[in-house]
């Protein structure tokens, strides 16, 4: 860009000087400072052009580009391309039978199409790429920009853009716009999909391609050389890959908890005391089941962390790898805690609404009638009163403490926050969070652990079970707090090294 | 930056080297001519100079910058500039007598201070563009940016910045900054509004404001010639435009079930029953309104697509345009999908409150009393709890998944996403949830629709009625779903045309 | 890359032509004139080359950094820069005993490293820079890119980068990348923290690192000269700066009234009474304390506007600044908005939960037996039932809009907002939000405040203090929606100024 302006003013001056410099040529008796001046004269017209052109096309307003195929995102592009002030030219197999097209833009064929400018984007579908390779010699030395995707994944063993690159091994080919969609430049709203991943072999087109795109108003990422087009192309495609894991996780737990709980309850009841509860399972159950696998996923979103810890103080190092099924543990913190804050979302609306519940108010008013019929008189027990009110409560602010991390773990915020405050929040506050969580649960269970009709057929019941991970995470924390091992933790992750010399190379580069 | 200034040394470099290369040409012999390439020498020696420092002035350090108008936008973007390390200066109409300016910025004559910059900033009404006439020789060939805002839409025949052009034809005039706020640029906080939209005739100045732009920090958003500037300058002024239709679809439905629903439970109760229940009026019919237009709008957010589909598979081809009206109603689904979400979150609140409501906890009680006084027995029945709770469950569900959808369409998070990861939850997603919403409202009904009495003065209850939307959309997609129609309506997207030939200019671009 | 490339091709181009250019201008008769001609035509041509070439060598693929450090940022800023396409070295003091480096990157000593080339990123800790030194030759001239943090503020007299300019004078240092975390570089996911902070005192070594940030995909803002590296070398280390007010405030509230409502409460119940309804300070205290909290704090959001109307109107200008007070508690209007928010979504969760606590139930059955057993008999009454529901709508529909304004000051929300847009929900919905809520304390309190009763111990209960700040932040607010204090608020908002002369230098720039 920088040159964009100084441009035409070389131009003019060089035009100028070379007027000058022809006007002496005339003057001037002797012959080889003729010839002299004469090259010299070549020389400056030859520098003139060089120098001159590239700035001007540098110019978006001034700039024409070429567009292959007028479908979809073809002329989506080009009607954008037009708004920003760039002159655009379609290319088509039949430039007179073709669709409508953006105002203001020519159609024409390929070979003609492509001679006009110095970057044309092939908005083709690979099964069409041969057609452009009868423009293959007006492509020569011109930036070819590949904006097409596969239906899936692995159509084929190569990438499209090298594919092309291939078949027009004299045009510099970049792959670019493919993550963007027509809809979204049509309605070029700030909401849009505007990062565009960029990879080609030719610095000059990949400059060139990303100042198209910075004109746009789309995101620039430049992701390495033509061979990462692969990758690229594979984008548009992928649904979610790092939710995979922690959705099987979920999915897992929460079929193996139901099925435990529905022997518990339902078919023991059943089965022992021949009764048809089987209702239940619509809220009871699931009331059972979320907030079990809510609070197990969200204690297994903090134990790799303390694991990480763990390892580091036994290695004495922050510099060696941890193995990779940590890793890869790390890598989908969030994805569980986001998970474990939906499953307890549910837990919180299916609490709520129990009172609403037939089965409840009937529960409640057979329980009064019950109460006059027999004349029992009931006490109020204060310590009931407190254990339960304490138990909400925890719930409530456990809750809360999650609603508000999920809302941090939103790009728009984590990226407004410094990486202390960051850090601060998915860490310290997390940690709260489980806490409160996991005492919310130990206050529901309460002292029934005592009780043996808690052991209905000897298995323990959900909340039980469930509180295992959280209390292992938590102690393993406190155990981290401890004024020793956080001292020489601290020192570790300050770049400290039990053993081995100390040079900057194996210095910490971070806080 | 860097051109900005390159350009005025280049010219000046450039006027100078013609000058006395002109001064030349008169000349004819040898020691002229020894002269001559004498001062082509100097001329080059001067060039190279310059064109070695560009590079050093092209500091956004270095660069001066001329500010019109010392009010807020003037001020605080003159802060902004010094904090990036530009040089300002202020033109005023009373230098001396003017507010306090940002320190380190000097304040001259509007004529002065022109002379210093090559951008020069017009923070200026346009009531008061006349007082800039008096500059217009020192404007000559300057990029002159202007930022202003009228009070309201269609002040005036011209856009202001076509305006200004037209009194100062020799400067290129540039609109920009007039979205961005005073107070946004002060406290240049991450989250402020950092989309510059830029428009005008001349790509050099352009360029030079777009660099000047993004040294500040903000992202530029080029909308092409200086004719669109009527539209940037109408931007801010703009107040939700897509949300009129959606609102205004809103409250009409609110206001006609509102009164439907009077009518069939207040009025009536009152007319036929003399009972006064209009105590319901502020949480029941409340609760009735709120679900009933929410999943009315929900549909209506999923019929057009359906629609579409259907459209599209009796065109046989997806490359002719839709009706305007389907148009329009696209482009506002996610307006009308948010307000239904907003609605439906009003009736989980009301719901929620039901068994606080002093109505409900009476009737409660006046009902266990009345059991006991008239010694009747109450029994349980497994089928309205069944019913009830599965009734409670699909509505949690339903809702869940609706605030999932909501979140989804957080700019950030939409942007996050690979396109085809956000058409599967839009799609897919949103008609599962369509599904539990409307399931939700059948069990809701259940048996109620072969009671005589619930069709009071003849009239249909509300829920009956907001559920024919909703139904024939999921019926049509299940149409849609079937195999056969499902095959050839993805060959019609993937560009397939039932006639005409095929090549590659109808080919569609993008999965 | 460009200029940075080409800046040192030019000037090495300048130094060559200059000194031929120079030993040439001695000679003066006509053969060394051929010479001189022909040189220059040499010169010309060698420069063509060099002019030409930049767009080749400007290539991000092509260029070589050199990174100084090893530890976690020089590893993963190395690895994302081979991906993006760079060549990098690693200057390391034990070049052959240093950890795994990213595969494609040479490691060799400092000074090695150094001569190659012209961009230098020093991942180091401030205790190494010593180590640098050696290198001073070798950085002469040379971009030195600072990336380093300190563990905590105030550690040192001056910052690391002017220190690290201190030891090496003639290597121009620019202060980067301190704010992006290793880890985020690694995966570099688009929800990563992107913002990088510049600062330096030469421009082009800005510019570089400027162009080469921009190609890794992040977005840079210009902090100007290196005397700003403090700030950016803070901002790592701050927790929520603009949070310690409100913080504070909301602390000390309800700290406040917990121990009033404690009081009045609690042990006025067992004092007077001698009464233990301890157990009431779990839920009930807190479910009184955190609404008469947030109330307050919104209101108190909406306080310094309404004064700053005032003031202005009193002041007949609005060129004047603000009070300092005034100012500060603009500032953090945000964050008390958003407290309160939070408060509020606390206080509902209470409430929703109410008809589950033990004690209710208890509470409820008690009373139902009580008036069987005293044969007690009932009544309906209307009023009550209309004031309890229409606080309780009061309360959603205030909630309701209060997430709404929670959910636009999102910034990826209100960045897609207009000005115009933002300042309508903030300030009308914010009023209105305001104003249900106070409504649906009034409705909460009814007529209590006629019953003696109420005032235990001559206190007034907690509700009613909490109304004093909105009443009168509301009435303020009306008294300003007058017809003419209106009319001459919106003249000033203007730019109007009820005395001194009219010039655009005391225009407003912005409506």
């Amino acid at each position: 860009m920088n040159s964009s302006t100084s441009v035409d003013i070389h131009q003019g001056r060089g035009r100028v000087g070379c007027n000058d410099l022809h006007s002496e040529t005339v003057a001037g008796d002797h012959r080889e400072l003729l010839e002299t001046t004469k090259s010299l004269f070549a020389a400056l017209l030859y520098w003139d052009s060089t120098v001159a052109r590239p700035h001007i096309q540098s110019a978006p307003e001034r700039e024409l580009l070429c567009i292959f195929g007028t479908g979809d995102l073809g002329r989506s592009l080009g009607q954008r391309l037009l708004q920003t002030g760039y002159r655009v030219v379609y290319g088509s197999r039949r430039p007179h039978s073709c669709d409508p097209l953006p105002q203001g833009a020519q159609v024409m064929s390929h070979t003609e199409a492509a001679q006009l400018a110095t970057v044309v984007i092939a908005c083709v579908h690979r099964e069409h790429y041969d057609f452009l390779e009868a423009a293959a010699p007006q492509l020569k030395g011109k930036v070819l920009v590949d904006v097409s995707n596969n239906s899936e994944k692995g159509l084929y063993p190569e990438s499209n853009a090298e594919y092309l690159q291939s078949l027009l091994p004299e045009a510099s080919v970049v792959k670019a716009f493919n993550t963007i969609s027509a809809w979204s430049l049509q309605n070029g709203s700030s909401d849009a999909h505007r990062q565009v991943y960029l990879c080609g072999d030719s610095a000059e087109a990949k400059q060139a391609v990303r100042e198209l795109a910075t004109s746009l108003g789309l995101s620039v990422l430049d992701r390495g050389c033509l061979s990462a087009a692969r990758e690229v192309e594979d984008f548009p495609l992928q649904l979610f890959p790092q939710w995979r894991l922690p959705l099987c996780l979920a999915t897992g737990l929460t079929a193996f908890f139901f099925f435990y709980l529905l022997t518990r309850d339902v078919i023991y009841a059943y089965v022992e005391k021949d009764k048809d509860i089987s209702f239940r399972i619509m809220v009871s159950l699931a009331n059972k089941v979320f907030p079990i696998v809510s609070l197990i996923m969200l204690s297994l979103c903090y134990l790799p962390g303390v694991l990480a810890a763990f390892i580091q103080l036994y290695r004495g190092t922050k510099y060696r790898r941890f193995p990779d099924w940590l890793d890869r543990w790390m890598l989908c913190r969030k994805q569980l805690g986001l998970l474990a804050l939906g499953l307890a979302f549910l837990h919180v609306l299916y609490t709520l609404l129990i009172p609403i519940r037939y089965y409840v108010r009937y529960k409640i008013a057979e329980n009064v009638v019950s109460v006059i019929r027999e004349n029992r008189t009931t006490v109020f027990d204060t310590t009931i009163a407190w254990r339960s009110d304490s138990y909400l409560s925890m719930g409530i602010l456990g809750f809360a403490l999650f609603v508000l991390l999920g809302i941090t773990s939103l790009p728009s915020i984590s990226n407004a926050l410094s990486w202390r405050e960051f850090s601060f929040v998915q860490s310290k506050l997390g940690h709260l969070t489980l806490f409160f969580c996991t005492l919310h649960t130990y206050l529901y269970g309460w002292d029934r652990f005592l009780r043996p009709s808690t052991y209905k057929w000897w298995t323990p019941p959900g909340y039980m079970l469930c509180l295992v991970v959280p209390s292992v995470v938590l102690v393993l924390k406190l155990l981290i707090l401890l004024p020793c091992m956080d001292r020489s933790l601290g020192r570790i992750r300050q770049g400290w090294e039990r053993r081995g010399p100390e040079g900057e190379g194996t210095k910490p580069l971070m806080a």
